[in-house]
C-alpha cells in the first residue's frame, strides 16, 4: 500500500489545487461556451500543466493557447499539436517555432507590426515554413495591437496574405479592458463592443477579398459575461479553471470558487501587534497586487483553513520575500488560540497565473486534505 | 574552438550578469565592512548561485546566510557549511535541518516566538540534535521578532539555555526601515539605533548570565551606511553584490551600479501610443514594485542598451504576463527608428531578489555583451 502524503506532511510553502472547484469552474465555462457556440481554444498560461490542459480539453476545445514557447514545445511533446502562441511575435524566435512544426505542431502566430512583417517573412522563408498568422486588432485601445481604421492593418493582411511564406489566418481580439470594468454587466457591454469590432475587422477583410477565417476572442470574464459570441470562432479563455481573488472582485467568480492556494505554515504570532507570521512570502503568493484599489483589496491573499474553507476577516497584509504578515481586515484580535506555531493555512491568491508561476507543481486534493495527485508545471521560456 | 553565444543569440527574456558591476559592488562592500571591522555573513536568497557566493567569501566573510533549506541544502552540497537560517523556524522543518547538521553543515536558526520553543525543542530531541538558536530581537517594530523589553525575551533566552537539546548563540536585529528611510543620512542614523538596542539586549542577556556570542545585523544599507559596526559580530548584507533600483532610490548605489538586467526582444512599436512592445513582461521582470511611491517611480524598469548604457528617460509603464509596454517618463517621442523589432533592450529591475527569482540561470558578461559563463541559481523551497 502506497501511504498517501495529507497537506500536513508537505513541505511549506506549496501550491494546492482543489479539484472538485477546478472540475466546476471548468464545467460552468464549458456550459457557457455551449450556451454562447463558441468553441474554447483554452489559455494555458495559468494552469502550465499537461494535467489540467486535458480537463480543459474534454468538451468543445479547438486546441490550445500559450504564452511561451516552453508551454509550445512542452504540450506539443504531450501530444497536442494544434496550438497558438498568443504573444507579439518576436521573429528570431520563428527557428523554434519552425522546429515544432516539421514535428507536425501547427503554431498560429501574431502579426502585430507592419514593419515587422519582413522579418517575420525573411525568417520563415530562410526555415522553409509557412507561417500561419492571425493579426492582433487593437478594439480597445489595450496593450497591443493595430486597430482596424489604421491603414497598416489592411497593409498587414495584403502583405500576409501574399507571400509564399505566411498565411492569413484570420484575427485576434481580447478585452483587455474588462479588468477595468465595475461588474459583470459592464464587462458584458465591454465583451459586445469588442465582438462587434472584430467582426467589423474581419467585413473590412473580406470585402478586400482577403481571408480571415479565424477571430480569436480572448479573456474568461468576457467570455463568460458576453451577450453573444456570433461571429467567433474560438474564445481563448484562461484564468477561468483556476479562479482568483481578482476574478471574485469583478464578481466573475465566487471566493469560494478559487481552486488554487499556498499552503503555508504558522511560524509565529505577535499579539501586540495583532499578527500572524508565516512562512510564505512574496516569493510562494507572488507580489501581483492585482486587487489593489478594486475595492476588493485583499493585500496578497485571503486566508483559509487546511481543509480549504475561509477565515472571515483575516488577509496577508505585508509580504516580504520568505515571510507574510496576517492580520485582520476589521482591525478586531486575532483569537491566537486558534493559530498556533505550526497550524497548516492556505492563502487564496490574487492572480492566480503569477502566483502559480513561483512553484514547480501542484498538489491536487478532492475537497479534503490527503494529496491525491501532483502535476507538473512548465515555467520558464 | 568553442563559440561564444552573445546577446543576440540568447532566448529572451533572460537575465544577464554584469561581472565588472557584480565586482565592484562587492568590493565596496568589502571595503566599506573593513573600515567598519565587521565580519560579512552575506545573505545568499539574492543571488542563490555558488559561483556569486563563492565571490563574496573570498575576503572577510563569516559563514553564509540563507532564507531556504533549498539554498541551505545546495550550498552545503558545495561545501559551504557555516550556515545562518535567518527566517522564523517552523518546528516541522527542523528534520530537513537535522539532515544537514548530520553531514556536517552549522545551521544556526532563529527563535521569535516563546510559545514555539517547546515545538522546537521537541523536534531537536527527538532528531538527536543540538540546534544552535539565536533570537530575533525587533529593535524597530519591523515584521518580525520580540522586542527586548517584552518578558518574553528573557523568557526564551532562559528556554533555549537552559535545553540541552538547543544552544543559546545570540540574538539577530535588521534595519527593516532602512527601507522607508530618505536619504542616506537617514539610514545611518537608523543602523545606529538599531545597533545600539542590539547591545542592549545583549548586555541584559549578559546581566543574567546568560551567553550571547553572536549580535547578527542585517540589511545592506543598514551596514554600508553605518555610522558605527562596535559591538556587531556579522553583517547580513545580501542585496548589495546585484543591487536594484530600489536600492538606487535610497542612494545606497548609482543606476551604473546595477548588476542584473533582463535581456529582452522589440516586438513591436505603437508610434500612435508613443510605445515599444518587449517580450519581458511580469514574469520575466516580477510584479515587484518597491519604487511605487518612492519620489524614483521606475515601472517595472528602466531601460538600457544591449551593452548596458541607460537610455536616458525610458521607462518600463506596464507588464501583463509575458508582454511590457515602454514608453518616455517625459512625454516625449521615442525615436522608433532606434528601436526596430528585434532589438535587443536590457532592463535594469526594482528589486533584484525578485527579478532573479523568476529564472534558473545568469548569463554572465564582462561588461560586453559576450556571454562568458553561465551561472546556474537555485530556486524553491
Amino acid at each position: 500500500m502506497i501511504r498517501m502524503d495529507t497537506l500536513h506532511d508537505l513541505p511549506t510553502p506549496c501550491l494546492v489545487l482543489d479539484r472538485p472547484r477546478l472540475l466546476r469552474n471548468i464545467a460552468r465555462m464549458h456550459d457557457r461556451a455551449a450556451e454562447l457556440g463558441v468553441m474554447l481554444r483554452p489559455h494555458l498560461k495559468t494552469p502550465k500543466s499537461i494535467d489540467v490542459a486535458r480537463l480543459l480539453l474534454e468538451r468543445q476545445a479547438r486546441g490550445v493557447t500559450v504564452s511561451t514557447l516552453a508551454e509550445a514545445e512542452y504540450f506539443a511533446g504531450h501530444g497536442l499539436q494544434d496550438q497558438f502562441y498568443a504573444v507579439p511575435l518576436a521573429p528570431d524566435k520563428i527557428p523554434r517555432i519552425a522546429a515544432l512544426m516539421r514535428q507536425g505542431t501547427e503554431l498560429i502566430c501574431v502579426a502585430h507590426d507592419l514593419e515587422a512583417l519582413p522579418l517575420i517573412e525573411a525568417q520563415a522563408r530562410e526555415q522553409g515554413i509557412v507561417l500561419p498568422l492571425v493579426i492582433d486588432v487593437d478594439v480597445d485601445q489595450h496593450r497591443s495591437g493595430v486597430a482596424a481604421s489604421d491603414p497598416d492593418f489592411l497593409a498587414m493582411a495584403r502583405a500576409i496574405d501574399a507571400s509564399p511564406h505566411l498565411a492569413l489566418r484570420g484575427i485576434m481580439i481580447y478585452a483587455g479592458a474588462s479588468y477595468e470594468a465595475r461588474d459583470t454587466d459592464a464587462i458584458g457591454a465591454l465583451a459586445e463592443r469588442i465582438r462587434v469590432g472584430g467582426l467589423q475587422a474581419q467585413a473590412l477583410l473580406h470585402s478586400h477579398g482577403l481571408p480571415c477565417d479565424t477571430v480569436s476572442y480572448g479573456s474568461s470574464p468576457g467570455t463568460y459575461f458576453a451577450r453573444s459570441m456570433e461571429g467567433i470562432t474560438e474564445s481563448r479563455a484562461g484564468v477561468y479553471p483556476f479562479q482568483d481573488l481578482f476574478q471574485a472582485g469583478l464578481g466573475a467568480c465566487a471566493i469560494d470558487d478559487v481552486a488554487l492556494s499556498v499552503l503555508t505554515t504558522v511560524t509565529g504570532r505577535q499579539a501586540s501587534k495583532n499578527r500572524l507570521i508565516i512562512d510564505a512570502g512574496g516569493l510562494a503568493l507572488s507580489k501581483d497586487r492585482s486587487t489593489q484599489g478594486t475595492g476588493f483589496d485583499a493585500g496578497y491573499g485571503l486566508v483559509c483553513d487546511e481543509q480549504g474553507a475561509l477565515i472571515p476577516d483575516l488577509y496577508v497584509k505585508s509580504a516580504s520575500q520568505e515571510i507574510a504578515l496576517i492580520t485582520t481586515h476589521s482591525g478586531s484580535a486575532i483569537d491566537l488560540s486558534q493559530f498556533p506555531v505550526g497550524r497548516r493555512l492556505r492563502i487564496l491568491p490574487n492572480h492566480s497565473c503569477f502566483t502559480a508561476a513561483g512553484h514547480g507543481e501542484y498538489h491536487v486534493v478532492d475537497g479534503g486534505t490527503d494529496v491525491t495527485a501532483r502535476w507538473a508545471r512548465v515555467n520558464g521560456w
